[in-house]
């Protein structure tokens, strides 16, 4: 089973001065996702909370809705010449009448749309593939809970101190307490594993809750807060202009450069409590 | 044609007051890759060096390693059913006996072991898919010279100051110099612009240069780098373990948290001058 952190040697250059000294490196491994059996897609993640990622990435993509549509999960042995197990596997299992993933899926996705590969096209691929909405969610929040997350999340990270590696994904209620929180390599890989464990725990759609990333809001991270139901996205940074046009369309309240009272909000004014009078 | 920045109203609240503004965001568009006519991939990226950015792609995937390999490049007239061009999909011309791309490829890059998906056949899948080795590179770089690159990368950075939300790579000689700057809301997209661009003018392999990122260093950039025959990789913040384990098996110089006078040096220390006493 893999670790969360490795350990590695590091010449500390300082001013001039340099010295040998133990780093702890934030550790990234390939990890396969089968779908019964047959292999989806391999993305670079750290490991730990595996099956949450393969489930939440399935979410993201529209394969899986609730919980009832999971039939198993398992890591592959066997994976390996000598029939070892590296952990690195892991194979879905859908409920009967759950259809199965096209292998071109993640292509497609954008590009379903008869009208040419653009912004619009990707737009309208979600609206089609998403089970839920968000737009009618009555979520309200403060602005004070808002500005209360950053220091939420990164009170809650546990190896983002030590290796400055990872980028972390943290769910809120509507009160701001924390719900789950992952952390990982890739961030739409911790996303997807918050997203994953939510479905699990039979909590999706994740109606009246909070997102929160610490990093960047791309197109990528809004698509998989509208596919898990989740009303409002919170970014550390910048959101995209396509993150802001999906945000827009579908009724998901956009909040970036969220530092403290300071925040910039894209979309969704409307579930802001107070409401701005501006 | 896409631009680089787009235009937003954004609500801005600062301790409780609030005022709607204008705001200037990271454009992010799709963008679809084909050779020889077939679809390859898509990736969402800032619209701006596209053909650089398929280039890249194709460098870091080894299908195109010199600038004779590459016949042509063009936009796709007729993407859209009125026959218009979105300046979204991009074809690339191999010439006569380079071997086109399966379309599987970016799955079958971690899985062509028989060891078992592993870190360690990720980096057997790179050792055996590149044209270069970088390890007998006799670059040697001054400490202050590499000092001095995380300034020169933000003042050379036209888009960010104003978005916040891009990624930048920029290429350098090893005295310093900026020979290729380009920017994007991908990091992997930032890093595969400047290889593109590098191929078309001719220079991969890229020996004796210097490639600095302004996040952190993946696995997946150590292996743009060493695609492209770079022997130093220096990036802003923390690399992960695979990234430092594939610069120690490439014999790739790895930098990280690379901040004024202050950085560490995972592998290939060698090439530091003054070398380490420590």
């Amino acid at each position: 089973m893999g670790r969360v952190t490795v350990r590695r040697r590091v010449l500390r250059v300082r001013e001039g001065d340099s010295s040998y000294r133990p780093d702890t490196l934030a550790a990234e491994e390939p990890m396969e996702i089968r779908v019964g059996g047959r292999p989806l897609t391999v993305t670079m993640r750290t490991p730990g909370d595996d099956f949450d990622l393969a489930v939440g990435f399935l979410v993201s993509e529209g394969v899986l809705r609730s919980a009832d549509e999971l039939a198993g999960i398992r890591y592959c042995a066997g994976a390996t010449a000598d029939g070892g197990n590296t952990y690195n596997v892991v194979d879905v299992a859908l409920a009967p009448g759950v259809a199965a993933p096209d292998a071109s899926l993640e292509r497609n996705f954008y590009t379903t749309s008869s009208c040419g590969l653009c912004g619009k096209a990707s737009l309208d691929a979600v609206r089609t593939t998403a089970a839920w909405t968000v737009d009618e969610d009555p979520l309200r929040i403060g602005t004070d809970v808002l500005a209360a997350l950053p220091d939420r999340l990164r009170a809650a990270q546990r190896v983002f101190d030590s290796t400055g590696g990872l980028h972390a994904a943290g769910l809120f209620s509507a009160e701001g307490e924390l719900l789950c929180l992952r952390e990982d390599v890739g961030r739409h890989n911790a996303v997807d594993k918050v997203v994953g464990h939510a479905l699990r725990e039979g909590l999706v759609p994740l109606r009246g809750s909070v997102l929160m990333v610490s990093g960047r809001a791309s197109f990528e991270l809004v698509q998989k807060a509208v596919m898990a139901g989740i009303p409002l996205l919170a970014a550390v940074s910048a959101p995209s202009s396509l993150a802001v046009d999906l945000a827009a369309e579908s009724g998901l309240t956009l909040v970036g450069f969220l530092r403290g009272a300071s925040m910039n909000v894209y979309t969704g004014v409307e579930r802001l409590d107070p409401l701005p009078v501006a």
